[in-house]
Parts: C-alpha cells; sequence; structure tokens
C-alpha cells in the first residue's frame, strides 16, 4: 500500500527563497505525515503568474541546483519520493515549465511539460521528449503537468507503458462553472483514471497571484474515476492506494479497457457525405 | 440553431414488432416537439439483454429493412434526422450492434460498434471500419455506441474528422457509484466533450429487462463538457444548441485544443528506470 500525500500550497512569484523554503516544509510535513508519495504543484519553486521572460528566468534552476538536492533530503527521512514542478534553465539555456521526481537518493529523472497553456509560451520552450513512467521505490509513477492531462492521449500513453499513477503538478486557473459541479479539470482527470484504470494525483496550487486565483483542484483519484481525497485552500490531500490494482485492465469477465483496443481504426475516420 | 432530443425508451427484448411501434412512437414524438436531430437508445429496436445468439438474430434486421424506412418516413415530416440503434443482420450474415443515421430521404449511413462490452461478444461481430462523420442537414454527426465512447481514441478520431456532434446511442448498466455523483459513463463524457470541444448527445435507455437494471443517464452536453439536458426514467432530455460552436478548438488567445496536441509524442513512451 501506498500513502500518497499532495500538498496544494501557494507559492509567490518569482521568489526562489520564499518558495524553496515553502516546499522544503511542505515534503517535511508530509513526511512526517508518513507519506510514501508526495506530490507538490507545478512550478512550485518559482510562482506561475510571470509578466516577462526574463522574470521566469531569474528564478529558473537546473536540476542539479541544491533545491533539488534538499528536497531528495528531505526525502530520504521518510523514504518517500516526491513529484514537483519547477522552473527549468536547460543545458541549452532555454526555460522548460518541468516537473522533477527525487527519491533519497536524489533525481531520479525530469518531464518537461509538452503542452504549454496559454502565456507559457511567451518564457518557456515546450518538452520534446514523451511523458516518462519514472521506476520508482513506491511503484511505477507517470509525470504529466497541468494541461497535458487535458490530451488524452497523454495518460493513455502512460497508462499503456505501465503507469500504475498518474502525478500531475498542477496550477488550474479558476474558472466559472455550474453550480455543484466539479471543477472542469478534476471531471477530466477522474474520466482519465476511470479509462485507463490508473491512479491519478493532482496537485493544484492555493492562494492569489497577481490577481490570478485557482481551482484548488488537489485530488487523489482511485482506477475507478471516484475522487479519494481533496482540499480546498492551503493543506493536504491524502490517501492510501495500493497501486497494484492499476494492473487489473478488466471491468468483466469479458471485457478489458486495454485489451479490448481497437488502435488500427483510431485516427483513420471518414468523413461521409449524406445520402 | 438544432434543437437535439433524446428518447430514453425502454424497448423489450427480443421483442421486434413492440420495438417497432415504440421507437417509432419516440420519433414522432421528438418531432412533435419539433425536433432536429432525434437519438435513440443502442439496439432501440431489439432490446439488449440477449440470452443465445439465435435470439439475436431473431430480431436482427438489414438496413433496407421496412422498419428503418417508418424511421426515416417519421424524421420526413419534421426535417429531422435519426440516429438510433439497432440489431443488424450484414449482408454477410453475421450479426452487428449497430447505429444507423436517416432522414427523411432514407438511410444515410451505418455505424458498426467496434468496441463489443461483454456477453455482446457471444453473439455480435465488431464492426471493422473506423467511426464515421455524416453529414447532415442539421450538421455533421459522428456516432458511436455505449462502450466505444470509453476509448477517448474514438470520441477524438471524430472531433478530428469535424464532427460537431456525437451522438451516443447507449444501454448503461446500472453500476453502484459514490453518493451524489454523476454516472461514470456521463462523467467520461463531459471530458470527451469537453478536451475535444464538441458536443456529445448520449441517448440510454430506460426499464428492467431479465433483471438487468440501467443508469438512465441520457445526457445532452455542451461544447465545454456541461451538462444541458438529462433525463431520468422513461422520456426526453432537450436541447437547443449552436453546432457552429464545435468548430471554434480555441480557449484563450494563445491555446487551442487541436492546435496544441503533439501527435508525434503520443504513444511513444519510455519506461524509465529509476536513478
Amino acid at each position: 500500500m501506498a500513502r500518497i500525500v499532495c500538498q496544494q500550497i501557494a507559492p509567490r512569484v518569482a521568489s526562489l527563497e520564499f518558495n524553496r523554503r515553502l516546499s522544503l516544509n511542505a515534503i517535511e510535513a508530509a513526511v512526517r505525515d508518513r507519506a510514501d508519495i508526495i506530490v507538490l504543484p507545478e512550478l512550485a519553486t518559482s510562482g506561475y503568474s510571470f509578466e516577462t521572460a526574463p522574470e521566469a528566468a531569474s528564478v529558473a534552476i537546473d536540476v542539479a541546483d541544491p533545491l533539488l538536492g534538499e528536497w531528495a533530503a528531505a526525502a530520504r527521512y521518510g523514504d518517500a519520493v516526491v513529484i514537483g514542478g519547477f522552473c527549468e534553465r536547460g543545458h541549452d539555456g532555454r526555460l522548460y515549465n518541468s516537473a522533477v521526481v527525487v527519491d533519497g537518493s536524489g533525481v531520479l529523472g525530469v518531464y518537461r511539460k509538452v503542452h504549454l497553456w496559454d502565456r507559457e509560451k511567451l518564457w518557456f520552450t515546450a518538452g520534446d521528449y514523451p511523458p516518462r513512467v519514472f521506476e520508482t521505490r513506491h511503484g511505477r509513477i507517470g509525470v504529466l503537468v497541468c494541461y497535458d492531462l487535458e490530451f488524452p492521449e497523454m495518460p493513455r500513453t502512460l497508462a499503456l507503458a505501465g503507469a500504475e499513477l498518474i502525478a500531475v503538478p498542477t496550477n488550474w486557473p479558476l474558472s466559472d462553472r455550474p453550480a455543484g459541479e466539479r471543477a472542469p479539470e478534476v471531471i477530466n482527470a477522474m474520466a482519465a483514471a476511470r479509462v485507463n484504470r490508473v491512479f491519478v494525483a493532482c496537485c493544484d496550487r492555493a492562494g492569489t497571484e497577481r490577481g490570478q486565483e485557482w481551482t484548488g483542484g488537489t485530488s487523489i483519484i482511485d482506477e475507478s474515476g471516484w475522487v479519494l481525497s481533496s482540499h480546498e485552500g492551503v493543506g493536504e490531500a491524502r490517501a492510501v492506494v495500493d497501486l497494484a490494482r492499476a494492473h487489473d485492465k478488466s471491468l468483466t469477465r469479458l471485457a478489458d479497457v486495454m485489451a479490448d483496443r481497437r488502435p488500427e481504426l483510431y485516427g483513420a475516420v471518414t468523413a461521409t457525405a449524406g445520402a
């Protein structure tokens, strides 16, 4: 069984030192809470609402930065795995909206968001590598960042590659929705979990940043698509899950969400004139 | 603007004559209600819960059957388009779980369900053609049947081919769900609408058949993923929609659900060993 904790924190834009302490405290608190898998928001080290590319660059760090080493050191106390977003300066000097996976041994790897949202395109370079599944001490974890999850090909790709859990650091801008409805991004995450029979842990952020409000839609979702835990405002969502259940893709003795796929027919649609 | 009516009727298993009258009455009632697009459930002419292949065969009809001609004649009065499920006997003698699209001129085409659910595999042959978009007098309508919608590649394929509306004749078996939650199939349909920015009209069935209960999840969903109309039990869901809105795939000036896709990265995942 794995204990997942999502830390819905409120980073401060362009304040690396503030966010270093904030993210480290969040990891330490989750470790004290006996978390095995800890998810932090998108761009947890940098904040989100940049006004210029130089401002984003001012809080970019590379994957060898001591800050991520501090995350690893904090994870080591609890034998935890941490997935969190950061503003990455690549070896090519470009900025990426990335998520890192660390455990007590250090950085396991980095995923660079491939679908940049809106004004992110003004300062970030989109990742050019497919989504990845990381073999961790607590399970096979696929990583997506925010808007990536709106492309159903992405969770599908990860599920086909054996992901048990998809961890999604995110910053969901608050949007209007009908009364009584869940945030649309959560509805979409529930569907992604269900159709792929994988667990999904979305860690959103809290706070208001330069007038931007956030959905605060942090949700841990089981492999049937139901929300096990969520949280409003700053704080934790927590759930204990058996990630091995994601290996069973069957729905009945004669139905299986993966074996029933017909990939030879996908994308091959023909528009047909009527009568 | 198009007026969509979904008729959540209660077909009777293996009773072609009963279902002929039932489906015809449903179309006539929707036409009186000024429907432009009428959706009926999956296997509306045959019922669902067969016990044997010969029983399914006993209510199979081919696409030239007078029953579908009656549907067309009923549609003609209101200049409507009808999408409904039927148990099809192909020219090859095999049985298919199909949906037909008819208007006043007759049959525009047939779609054969490609993802067969559970025991359907015991009597039906899966369709071997990709999903289709039908050019109708009331818009470009893609058709899926029930379990097809659980494969996100299917609505994606139709949306990429220009579908404005995806019509989904369905028979959703009732399943347990947490209190206060929508049926999981509806959540999935909402996500399919949202991520593709298409309208989705799912027509479920009512009644109990050989002990099988149904979700009764009929829902007309807009291109942002919100349910415009639904219905419990026997009866109509109705909504007036501007299908042209499905042509606009933009979310902001810099974000577009189709232009932002990265198909070169989909399906190409690499499992990555840790550390």
